[in-house]
């Protein structure tokens, strides 16, 4: 959770003036993101988000995350809206950072997902990739290959505080990623960020994906290798692998695999456990005092991350 | 802001069967209170505050504070109400914490108001007051004189590395209103909270008081003598007459003030200053690494005692 900036109703009201949403009822900083602060707005004509991007996101990436939910909106993906202002703008500057008013949707996230809402998830990954492929703008993405060596760099030196042993770990595997990372994979639009809290389900169907601030160009079976990984674990560490089977099957109902990205998935979940155990452990180490949030523990994402180390065969993923 | 308790969809879900509330549309946590955890849940057929209550809040309290909401309502009070679930129960356990489900009110609270609100608001108080006088429970003041003493026991030897020469004015001026604390003032149920976070507007007037977690039974002039601290302060710190003027006026028009009452404003608005700086400023000394919450500037309630220590005559506050 996280409401790094705060924002009196005051200051809401004056940013108000030049949005037509209708008479303010009721407006509350909430627990929502990790990188945002993130206010729930209800008028007399419905519900929104305001979102305030904090020093994480830059406003020059903002015309391609806001841009793209409208577009994949278009193209029947359900997401937050961005309510463009009286002067067609989609983001105005609130309490001396740029934001966002963007409508809300119903719908829970949930913390233990079953088989049936993994497989759910995976046909709304397929979905949205499939919408993205369209979108004209683009972005690199930050937390690849290069982004890792960065923060292994910074880290390294204090990652065995966190774990004994974690460091070498870290050094190891980003080594043999770098050695072996797919170039030319089929490519586009991605989430980055798929976890069960970004997805909302309403009587066990998906009523929305939310938290676009990662998304960015890049393979699109590294998405997919993220979902494995933030899908498919038990809480005691154990990978089903009849969430995966039937997260990754219904992928394939809507965008088929080729045998370049069912071959790599191994390797692309390598990469994606290490991503989220190298930012985790990197905001561990560097916990921002003005953050209302607790830093995750890194550590789970290392356990992954050995898992994936020593799979052979994309069969062991239940493909 | 304060989320302390991480509640599941999973575990709501668990807790909601014993109660008839509808199905679940949105579930999330709110920056709201800093006692608490709260989570706003929407239905199809309402929306709702569930309230986790943390360690500072005892569950043996909780007939007074949910039975005096039920019992302000049925008299004209405007705030939030106790959902009772299937046995009648006002609350229940939800991950291992005493929770209760309550109904959510529409409108927002303000962090500047104006003359005109402090006026309303002095009203609310008044009109609280009468509403509360036939509860049948009681609460002592837990934070009333002994509290104070006790606090600045445990606070004082580190008060200066707050702010220079703050241990001594809290030594001074605690034994002054030790010395001269009014007795046998009118009492009954007071808010001992109502700060403007506390109090929810809606096209200028107000549409209900929130956070009774303070509540207790103590005397009615102390409690007004709380929002001339909440409410009259500028942010520059300089007091403002006009409103505490509004403030006390629109008070009496609802409940009169006896002279003794009048006469002991003074004394009674350096308690509650003092109060406030000595919780703000243990709660500053001491932080919960748990809490998602910034602790509060002890300094400003250490400026306004100081203001008060000044004051000569109820006069001087514009009555």
């Amino acid at each position: 959770m996280a409401v790094y900036t705060d924002v009196s109703f005051e200051d809401l009201e004056e940013c108000l003036k030049a949005y037509d949403v209708g008479t303010p009822k009721s407006f509350k900083g909430i627990a929502e993101g990790v990188e945002n602060s993130n206010f729930f707005l209800q008028t007399d004509r419905g519900s929104f988000v305001v979102t305030l991007y904090e020093k994480r996101v830059s406003a020059g990436d903002l015309p391609f995350f806001l841009g793209l939910m409208e577009h994949l909106a278009q193209h029947g993906v359900s997401c937050p809206q961005p309510v463009r202002n009286k002067n067609g703008r989609q983001w105005a500057m609130l309490n001396g950072r740029p934001a966002a008013i963007l409508t809300y949707l119903d719908g829970v996230s949930l913390r233990r997902p079953e088989v049936a809402q993994c497989a759910e998830a995976g046909s709304a990954l397929a979905k949205l990739h499939e919408a993205g492929s369209g979108f004209a703008l683009q972005r690199p993405n930050a937390l690849s290959l290069q982004g890792w060596r960065k923060l292994a760099d910074t880290t390294l030196a204090k990652a065995d505080s966190v774990s004994k042993g974690l460091a070498n770990a870290i050094s190891t595997s980003l080594a043999q990623i770098e050695r072996d990372w797919p170039h030319g994979l089929p490519a586009g639009v991605i989430h980055a960020d798929l976890f069960p809290d970004n997805v909302l389900f309403m009587s066990g169907k998906i009523s929305g994906l939310i938290d676009f601030y990662f998304a960015c160009n890049d393979a699109y079976a590294y998405d997919l290798a993220i979902m494995l990984n933030a899908w498919c674990f038990e809480p005691d560490g154990a990978y089903n692998i009849t969430k995966s089977r039937a997260l990754v099957s219904s992928y394939r109902q809507h965008r088929a695999l080729g045998a370049d990205e069912i071959a790599a998935l191994p390797l692309l979940a390598r990469g994606a456990a290490l991503r989220f155990l190298l930012t985790r452990l990197h905001d561990w180490l560097n916990p921002d005092p003005m953050a209302l949030v607790r830093p995750k523990d890194p550590r789970e994402f290392a356990k992954k991350l050995r898992f994936h180390m020593q799979i052979k065969s994309p069969a062991e993923y239940g493909l």
